[in-house]
């Protein structure tokens, strides 16, 4: 029973000025299906990026990383290679050598450097990439390139995905109408640390290379650092941004004005819609969560109260069983970590129901008002700290048998 | 499919001079079942306790934190009363009112005052503890008082528990042989902090107080806390050990001599035997994993990365399904916290066999062995960190659809 789950209308996919996506089928894993995509990007553009933060990072992202730090000034990105399949982590300096190859095998095929290139991997850790057939499947992503690709590109970068993710927005600047165009893919080992598994955005937006990097960190704090499944941080997490500049505007290059601002609104309302669309697709989920904590004294505290309640499993199964079994939120709530939290203070709200009132059940409260709303798809659970003004909102989702049997079948 | 999983032999459970224990049904939540336990303790006792860290910490731990440190110099304590089928957490000043006029019923009944009872609630939290009911149920636990009644006392304490769990060990100080027994209760809801959800330990050696404490929180580190099913610390986790000083022995006033270290590794096989107990029992387990992290630079960093991996839902369910999906180890590991860790550095064990050198596959690593090892009931995961000389132990279970299944229906 997934929530509000669907594929996105490839019509309402907007193509980007300056980019072009191809598709193939390498049979990296497993044959007849896309696995494999290349993203051409015209010269000129302006791509920044944030990884994961596990010391186990894969080895496409120590070559992104690399790529995007050692750029020389007059070049720019020229093309990401996404495979899925095979993660290319926890493989060594093999893993390291095969990521490279796979540039140096793009940037010949395209004229350019290899460090023009950014590779990307998901998929089965501890496994060597099958760099050959990934090559060999190049030329046919080239053959396909086309800008109005956008749905077929979501749908190569899926692994346990059951549907492809991608969003589009416009804004204005001046008289011109500007595009934002992005594509995600994950439902497991979903925890994101600066990023999520892996998300592409792209813009025809003419904004300098720092405003691209501060926007890409500012999308990915309020949308892909927001969400959870089940808690684990992956080795792959990538999100990358690339402004191709094609539109016919003036670029952007202070911070303050309004052009700015519309240009990271857009581009976090693609990241937002991408995000929950993974947690709407989580592994096994049949509810989407939001868990919304008020009052706190910093939005660090905030943020660790409402991941101790996303990660509870004891939280998540009595989701999963529409069961208001409202303690273990409040349980959640006590082992945050927040030393000096004093659990007389707490208000628990459960969508427009007062559950708990200063610490203990509401006397109002009515099992049969929380069992109204636990059986609805889409939950909020809003905990009030009452110890401060700050906030912070997380997505989640349930924790069903079906998660169990995804991951106990994942590589059979 | 549990492993291990078996109710101690009654027989084997030794009684402590100056402990007796007394049953009841008192109806708490369902009727029929044993649901109140008294345990009774002659005058002079020294006992002491540690409690759960959640900051929403259940009302009786409140009061048997108060009783335990506002005793008269001159008092001991005199009962332990249990109760399950209702945590008395998240109730307020309600909650505290019930746990208090429930040590003063105890208190009239058996002629001390309140504060020398100490007051234990396990069950749903949320819920108004039916007072009534228990303080009803205290003369008949009086009546049924027997020192011989450590199996019947630790199937009283069960919840969701599927065995009952309890140990005994005897160890000599000059000519005296000493006894240590003990209780304890959990299967969900168990990442204990400082304790675990309900452990009592008994024994008749007379030692000091400041040694009981110092033994209590010392065996604690050792057993209840190394231990996680789902990371969830509750509202109520307590571990009280009691030395009643009935044994013919000179009391032990030292930490250095040989006669504490015999007390203290008594008291911690004990817990430990008990902490394993809980995880065998674990909600829906079907494995025991023993995660052992060597060479690293504290003892804290070695426990940061073993419940990295004891709690990641990724790797539970892959040791459920016995898929030698070994990455999603080292996932865990790189996400542990450990900002300078160098992944090439880190060698990765299924009991004998090498699966990862140096951050990557083994070159001798054959899937085969990984197999084998994870098709055992019981399994050791060893990572080595190559960065110190530290280490640290936790136990934890696999995460099977039982356990799904187990909280989704838990109140129904």
């Amino acid at each position: 029973m997934p929530v509000n789950l669907s594929a996105p209308d490839p019509d309402a996919l907007l193509p980007v000025s300056g980019i072009a996506l191809g598709i193939a089928e390498a049979n990296i894993r497993k044959s007849g299906r896309k696995d494999l995509l290349v993203m051409r990007v015209d010269d000129g553009a302006r791509v920044a990026g944030v990884f994961t933060q596990n010391r186990f990072c894969a080895a496409p992202v120590v070559v992104a990383r690399q790529n995007l730090s050692a750029l020389d000034p007059g070049k720019s990105i020229r093309a990401l290679v996404v495979n899925t399949g095979c993660a290319n982590a926890g493989t060594g300096n093999d893993g390291l050598k095969h990521a490279r190859e796979t540039c140096a095998a793009l940037a010949k095929l395209i004229s350019c450097a290899s460090a023009q290139v950014l590779p990307f991997s998901t998929g089965v850790i501890m496994e060597p990439l099958p760099v050959e057939r990934i090559i060999a499947g190049l030329p046919l992503c080239l053959a396909d390139l086309k800008p109005a690709n956008w749905a077929r590109a979501a749908e190569a970068i899926m692994t346990t995905d059951t549907v492809p993710k991608a969003a589009s927005r416009r804004f204005g600047v001046g008289d011109a109408s500007i595009t934002v165009t992005g594509i995600a893919k994950g439902a497991g080992m979903i925890h994101p640390n600066m990023a999520t598994m892996l998300g592409y955005i792209t813009t025809d937006a003419r904004v300098s290379l720092p405003l691209v990097k501060r926007a890409v960190a500012y999308a990915a704090q309020r949308s892909f650092n927001c969400i959870t499944v089940d808690g684990d941080t992956s080795t792959n997490d990538s999100f990358v941004l690339i402004a191709t500049g094609k539109a016919a505007m003036t670029e952007i290059t202070s911070a303050d004005g309004a052009e700015y601002a519309a240009f990271r609104d857009a581009v976090t309302a693609v990241a937002t819609e991408l995000a929950q669309a993974i947690i709407r697709d989580g592994e096994g989920a049949t509810k989407f969560i939001t868990v919304r904590i008020d009052g706190g004294k910093s939005e660090v505290e905030c943020r660790k109260v409402a991941f101790a309640i996303a990660h509870s499993p004891l939280t998540k199964t009595a989701f999963f069983a529409s069961d208001p079994n409202l303690g273990r939120i409040l349980a959640a709530v006590g082992y945050a970590g927040i030393d000096d939290l004093d659990a007389n203070n707490i208000d628990l709200y459960l969508d427009d129901v007062l559950v708990a009132k200063n610490g203990g059940r509401s006397p109002g409260y009515q099992e049969a008002d929380g069992q109204r709303v636990m059986r609805q798809a889409e939950i909020t659970v809003r905990v009030v700290l009452n110890r401060g003004a700050a906030s912070a909102t997380v997505w989640t989702c349930d924790l069903s048998h079906d998660y169990v049997s995804i991951n106990a079948d994942y590589r059979s």
